[in-house]
């Protein structure tokens, strides 16, 4: 089997980001096909661009790198034959998609056993992507010279803006935690899924904090948010890659605090 | 006096739009001097970026209509000798940016005596602009052809998309009424700002409900929500250019049902 340098992978998963853009933009701010996949237990809308991204990704995947294995949201895993595994998010925000918000994201990960290789948070209305590897985070945009982004310096709390995607996603112990949290920070905002961790490699949002989030909501934040010099696990301090609750901070000070707020809910 | 024809004046706030988009993005995710404005008494973050918007448009009403009255919300106001007056808000949503987030906007409005001449949403970072006037409502995107944008036809709250500034924006009575809102709609989502009114005229969101607003918050909103279609009012149904309690609705059927469920928290 062909070796790849971390320049081929990191070429391949734009032309992935590529391919996702031109299958989901017709639909954006269109009539697109909403289905209910929950049925009556809940809301999660897919809508045909979700699936036309997932199997335009998969198609490149299958067609260049045959031996590599898939985890999407869309469609089955395809198993790895090489230890290397692409995990893609077709739509992340999708709920922030059917509403018309631009900061709905493609989310692209590669891992090569343990290690994550790359990560990709990519807005295709924008025309803007955040990336992250080994040698360093990149954010391009369309037309633009690409700028090196990095986190910022806050480590206090009340000096920290913190983002989350919905305040009613927490419950119990864990929306209490969080209500702490906004308390103690100095501004808080809602509503921007991924995007937020693009914000926070940019050094505007100083702390993120989500839970319930999965494997292919996560995986790409992390090498982007760790090659711009942050923080991101979940709420005990330990790998964030399988999803659930996750902290992601601008500076280790501000991420051990939010640890210690968050650990009476932490699972 | 030279008269002004609508076209006149439109092209004229296309090139107050462009000012302050010129003076806003250099400081866009770049350091900002931030000030309190509040000090002790709360957190309302004015950037350098906001002031140098108004001033450039200012600038230019100064010189080329020099007897139009300005509203800002940087400056004291400048009294109309014609009747005719310019509602500026430099940077709508100055939370969103300075977390980095591209859904701030610059809002312009024209007033002719008590009408409503026209109303700009324009955010700069994305290159698009929502316009309504009664010569109808237009969407441009910088390189791309305009658009017609046009409310959706969601009459039930059942299937609407619900959009708010802030959940903690509403205390007591108006908490209380926007929760029963919220737990009755489709789907609620937070954080935008001004750009949710956008959203709706483009026919994305179905229902915006804020509280607290000051007059250049939501002047430029009435003609672009307006002119796609949809209706703009106060809580109980009046004229909202002044500010305070506001909802849009994609349908007359969707904000009765609005009005009916806010009717109690209504001032």
């Amino acid at each position: 089997m062909p070796a790849f340098s971390l320049s081929d992978d990191l070429e391949f998963a734009g032309r992935l980001a590529d391919a996702a853009r031109a299958a989901i933009l017709p639909y954006f701010r269109a009539e697109a096909g909403l289905e209910n996949k929950l049925g009556e237990t809940g809301f999660d809308p897919v809508t045909l661009a979700d699936r036309a991204s997932e199997a335009a990704m998969r198609s490149l995947i299958s067609a260049e790198r045959p031996d590599d294995g898939i985890l999407g949201e869309e469609f089955p895993p395809v198993d790895s034959r090489n230890g290397r595994l692409w995990t893609l998010d077709p739509i992340d925000g999708t709920r922030g998609f059917i509403a018309g918000f631009p900061t709905w994201t493609v989310l692209i990960a590669l891992d090569d056993g343990p290690d994550s290789i790359l990560g990709m948070i990519d807005q295709p209305y924008i025309g803007e992507r955040f990336t992250g590897s080994v040698s360093g985070a990149v954010h391009s945009r369309s037309g633009l010279p690409d700028r090196i982004p990095a986190v910022s310096g806050v480590t206090r709390l009340d000096g920290a803006i913190l983002a989350s995607t919905d305040p009613y996603l927490f419950e119990g112990a864990e929306a209490e935690a969080f209500a702490r949290l906004r308390a103690a920070a100095r501004l808080t905002r809602f509503g921007h899924d991924a995007y937020a961790y693009a914000c926070l490699a940019s050094g505007q949002i100083d702390l993120v904090v989500e839970s319930g989030l999965q494997p292919f909501d996560v995986r790409a934040l992390i090498p982007v948010v760790t090659a711009a010099g942050g923080v991101l696990t979940n709420w005990r301090g330990g790998p964030a890659g399988d999803g659930g609750q996750v902290v992601a901070a601008a500076t280790p000070e501000l991420h051990a605090t939010a640890l210690d707020m968050l650990a009476s809910a932490a699972r």
